[in-house]
């Protein structure tokens, strides 16, 4: 999960109560606990019980880190392109995609004044390199900084050290604490991880150069240094950093992919609802949570409809987008030059906040389509994963088409602790767990089937 | 902290009402609590507020790791000792004990089969160099790999992946494993890092070579590769490894420092009470936590008592201890050529196990002596530690006295998470709130302080 996209529909509901569904419509989607049960049973107690997890290992241990760019997401979109023709999943193919090929190279810091230590640093994504050594300001917001002269910041290394409050409001200083600094002359910056806990851990992402500022090297480092900068500059004695990132870009291409398993029905209203997650992942953790769990259970789900034979009237689409973490570049890229297929979509679906417990679906879309989804969410009361909630808050690659109107959901799960992981070391097979991907794809397979089966499609 | 020494004494005292102190005892005791009451609000509330996080921090961003047998210990008790005198307490001196100068050198560790890739590794303490490239057998447990044959294990890579029970169950793996895995053959050991929770941390330590075994190189790795490994062991596939470890050893010295705040009668009967931590940590975190907050409340608590201008009858001693990471080395030299001295205790104090938000102590003693604290411990109600525990469960340095008799406390506090950084880079300041310091403070003056001053001695 690069960016969140908050507050894209402006339709809240927030009461069930508020729901005016026909008798009919309600009759129709409860006429389908018998079959959500039986998915249910089989993912989480019966046959397919484990098989999530046991596909996401294998995938994870055999390719790992999959950043854009790169021959090993390549690769890894290949193995997910054979897997599903394996499994008997149709129409699968992929779409080429222009990516920045942005590599990190050696980075190193050291703080020689006033003490002399190593301090364990990274380039955020999409960060020139360079090489400076100078005096650090240490600050713990943008406020804060403008508060200083430009000669207070000239030439100097700017330290971003802001608390944690959450992440669509901290990323700020990850995604343009560079831009920000250099505008106030700085030669170099760097941001406090964006994470609420740590055990010395680095955490990337991408940052983005604003028009007309000097495009300096920008580095994150860890809560734990960041603080101890801090401290030491409250004290008042000078810092010296002496900073040294190596990077590179050149443009690159990659593959979206797509999976189908074809409708019964292909010429009814709105004909296709689609199940995905992105198949990148940064360069230094395995991709395992951000986002090879949304990935895995897109899959699943198509497999498990399969082997039940489940035909939904509708087509159900597994994508696997690709570039997420360098600017939602895959889905992008899709949405544009399918524009005119924007129509056939009855529902969106995303995975990328984490394959954790599931509680339900965050939503964007019409009023009448929410309801509708709090009513299928009913069938989930079995696993306890009942919970609606709206707008959108997450699903980053749906979101393009969340803003055109097209319905779409993101699960919602007991994140809590994504943040830990997200984007660091940490994000691997470790966080995910065997029964909670067995719900997860439960969730995905229930919700996913009946919007595809319904008789109307989820209106706009 | 290095080991957990358990169970020491027989003397279980779950419930304060099997005690049966005298009126006149008890008496003499809430006698205190207006000193006690005085003490805590200018720790936690008045004058001293914040003071001992900030000199544990002034201390820790000068410093960093100390490990036994680096100058930058030495130069850390220096500073330890000027502090002391600067801080007007008497009797500053140190004494010297010969330790092991065991240096970690690069260490890399390699899967070349069936994937290729670096796996982050580190030498666990006073483990032997070397560099093997071998076949691995993945195991949870000695039994699993007692079970297997001795040709199954020669000349391969034993890698130990043990579930965390507690660490003093758990850490066994760490501390025998190499000699286990050697005596059925096998070149090289590795063990899942000991603790419940990773961001791919990486948590050393020490281990002991056992007789008449092989001293084969024994590293450590994160609990996210040791599961991978043993994923991929499971699978049924050949994994090859290629690790290489390098580190020296030589013979060094190091000194144990001594703090008195003296006592105003020096022949009433037992007359030393000490508080105590250990100066030294592992070379990868900054030892804040293990034990700079140990050492800095034992400061604090006579610093504390001196601008108070509470003299007790018996002298309050700190002891900062050295080498405990390396076998407790600096209080067992100690505590053989002092053998005299033990009849002048009244009572020993560590904090080894963390200075989180204080619960009350743990004891080993006598029946009586422990009811004693018990109701010494009623005058930290204001600050709800009031909470007793027997026997004593840390206070590593001080179990050599405890087992000898002397009455023996080791700080109980909230640290659930304490093994989360335990010797790991996590182990910094981050951890560590200025509130609970000044808290765990106020623990530490409030006991010694009454403890010193009472009429008659702990009984033995």
């Amino acid at each position: 999960m690069q960016f969140c996209y908050c507050g894209i529909s402006n339709n809240k509901i927030d009461n069930v109560n508020e729901c005016q569904l026909s008798a009919e419509l309600k009759q129709e989607i409860h006429s389908y606990e018998a079959v959500a049960n039986k998915i249910i049973e089989e993912i989480v107690h019966g046959k397919f019980k484990g098989h999530t997890y046991d596909m996401l290992a294998k995938f994870i241990d055999k390719f790992g880190p999959r950043l854009t760019g790169t021959q090993n997401l390549e690769d890894s979109i290949d193995y997910m392109v054979e897997l599903s023709k394996n499994l008997s999943l149709s129409n699968v193919y992929t779409e080429q995609v222009t990516v920045p090929a942005w590599k990190r190279g050696p980075a190193s810091l050291r703080i020689s004044s006033p003490i002399n230590r190593e301090i364990p640093v990274m380039a955020i994504g999409l960060s020139n390199g360079g090489k400076v050594t100078a005096e650090a300001v240490v600050v713990a917001s943008f406020q804060e900084l403008e508060a200083l002269s430009d000669d207070q910041i000239k030439n100097k290394i700017v330290v971003y050290n802001p608390a944690f409050t959450s992440y669509g409001e901290t990323v700020k200083y990850r995604s343009r604490g560079a831009s920000v600094a250099a505008a106030k002359g700085a030669s170099a910056a760097l941001v406090r991880s964006v994470t609420q806990k740590s055990i010395r851990s680095i955490h990337t992402g991408m940052q983005t150069y604003l028009p007309n500022t000097n495009k300096i090297p920008v580095g994150t480092i860890s809560l734990e240094d960041a603080d101890m900068l801090h401290r030491i500059h409250k004290r008042g004695e000078k810092i010296v950093l002496e900073l040294d990132i190596d990077t590179s870009l050149s443009e690159g291409t990659s593959r979206n992919t797509f999976v189908d398993l074809s409708g019964s029905q292909p010429n009814i209203s709105r004909p296709i609802v689609v199940v995905s997650g992105h198949i990148d992942s940064w360069d230094i953790g395995d991709g395992a949570m951000d986002d090879g769990g949304g990935v895995m259970v897109s899959l699943a789900a198509l497999h498990f409809m399969k082997e039940l034979s489940l035909t939904a009237k509708r087509t159900v689409r597994a994508i696997f987008w690709t570039a997420e973490e360098q600017g939602l570049l895959g889905a992008e890229a899709h949405v544009k030059s399918h524009k005119e297929e924007e129509d056939l979509l009855s529902f969106a679906m995303e995975s990328d906040m984490g394959t954790f417990a599931p509680r339900g679906l965050d939503f964007s879309g019409s009023h009448e389509a929410g309801c509708i989804i709090q009513e299928i969410l009913q069938l989930l009361s079995p696993i306890n994963a009942t919970e609606f909630k709206t707008p959108l808050d997450g699903g980053p690659d749906i979101t393009f088409w969340a803003q055109n109107g097209v319905p779409a959901s993101s699960l919602l799960n007991a994140n809590e602790e994504y943040f830990w992981y997200h984007h660091s070391v940490g994000d691997s097979m470790l966080v995910e767990d065997p029964h909670n991907l067995d719900l997860c794809a439960a969730v995905w397979t229930v919700v996913s089937y009946v919007v595809a089966d319904l008789n109307m499609p989820l209106p706009r």
